[in-house]
């Protein structure tokens, strides 16, 4: 038998601290329980939560907010539970994102809007919001986007993500609001689409 | 001038009958307006309105429901401005088509879940509701599909189509509910899909 009976018997009642140990967390876990723990671990720093992976900054979620306003200056910002998020040239040909910041409840929300080409030929929209907070904070929160149009409305409502986790995966996984480009022209005005954000407290 | 200025003059002024005249439309028309008129004309027989092109009745629209229950038996009926269209298997392969009738207000409504892939490797459902009634009595109406999950609603919100202009149009536009296979899971429970119908009068 060539099984090393007593590294088994390590892996499995051994346990290790968190890779992010240093800052700040405690937390010791089994070998086996480790990746899914470093992903969703408190301690993990924050990413810049702009969509498109272009800016590298990483920090403390109480740094996300100055990094966004010194780096990203030119999106904008509206108050208020209820706006409306604006997107021009809709009709741009390519990926292209779509982002502004809204802010209420003593907190800030990041308002996404994605188009991209998932599938060979067939552009979609994807639209999203995250809360620069922890995602026990978001849990606190719903939101609800809004198109529309003549006689017709289409609303997805959520949970936000929180930029810990990121809307990536969301998008990838369509959890979100999704809508091809013949939707697209159903609601826009001149190449241009209002999407209705609403956040709430739960 | 090889051009026949006569035939021209005859060609713009000329009104011509409707081709539904003995079907009761006494409408005269130019040349250029025959093609539109004829296709909008509320003397023009009524098709069978179950999706895809199978069952080749058509009749007037008094005679529908009768066609239905004679004809399609498998189709069930539910009494309600409110109930739960609830589609089954919706992971089976290929182009499926499910339908079912809703009665309320003294009409029929014919609820239509269409899966088809437009686009190459991309399944997509197509939920849209139907008036077995011609379009101006289609416009009292609006209805409402909701997809209800964990933390999650999609919500669509439109004008019922008549059964005279029928839904292949509005689902070649996607002017109607339209998600994809991956957001079908998100409120999928065992492959079953159930969707909240509300008729509403305005
Ligand atoms: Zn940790
Ligand atoms: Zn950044
Ligand atoms: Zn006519
Ligand atoms: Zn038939």
């Amino acid at each position: 038998n060539i099984r090393n009976l007593a590294m088994e018997k390590v892996a499995t009642t051994v346990m290790f601290p968190c890779k992010y140990v240093s800052s700040g967390c405690s937390v010791l876990l089994l070998h086996t329980e480790k990746a899914n723990h470093e992903e969703a671990c408190e301690c993990r720093p924050y990413q810049c939560p702009c969509p498109g992976a272009s800016c590298k900054w990483q920090g403390s979620l109480d740094q996300v907010m100055n990094h966004l306003t010194m780096a990203h200056k030119s999106i904008t910002t509206l108050q208020g539970e209820d706006i409306v998020f604006l997107a021009t040239d809709i009709n741009l040909p390519g990926a292209v994102d779509w982002v502004m910041m809204q802010s209420c409840y003593n907190h800030h929300f990041m308002l996404v809007l994605e188009k991209q080409e998932k599938y060979d030929g067939h552009q979609q929209f994807f639209a999203i919001v995250q809360l620069i907070g922890s995602r026990k904070q978001a849990e606190s929160f719903a939101y609800r986007l809004e198109l529309n149009g003549h006689r017709r409305r289409l609303t997805w409502e959520a949970t936000p993500r929180s930029i810990h986790e990121g809307v990536s995966s969301a998008i990838l996984k369509s959890d979100c609001l999704v809508f091809d480009t013949s939707i697209a022209q159903l609601f826009a005005d001149n190449g241009n689409l209002g999407i209705n954000v609403t956040i709430s407290m739960c």
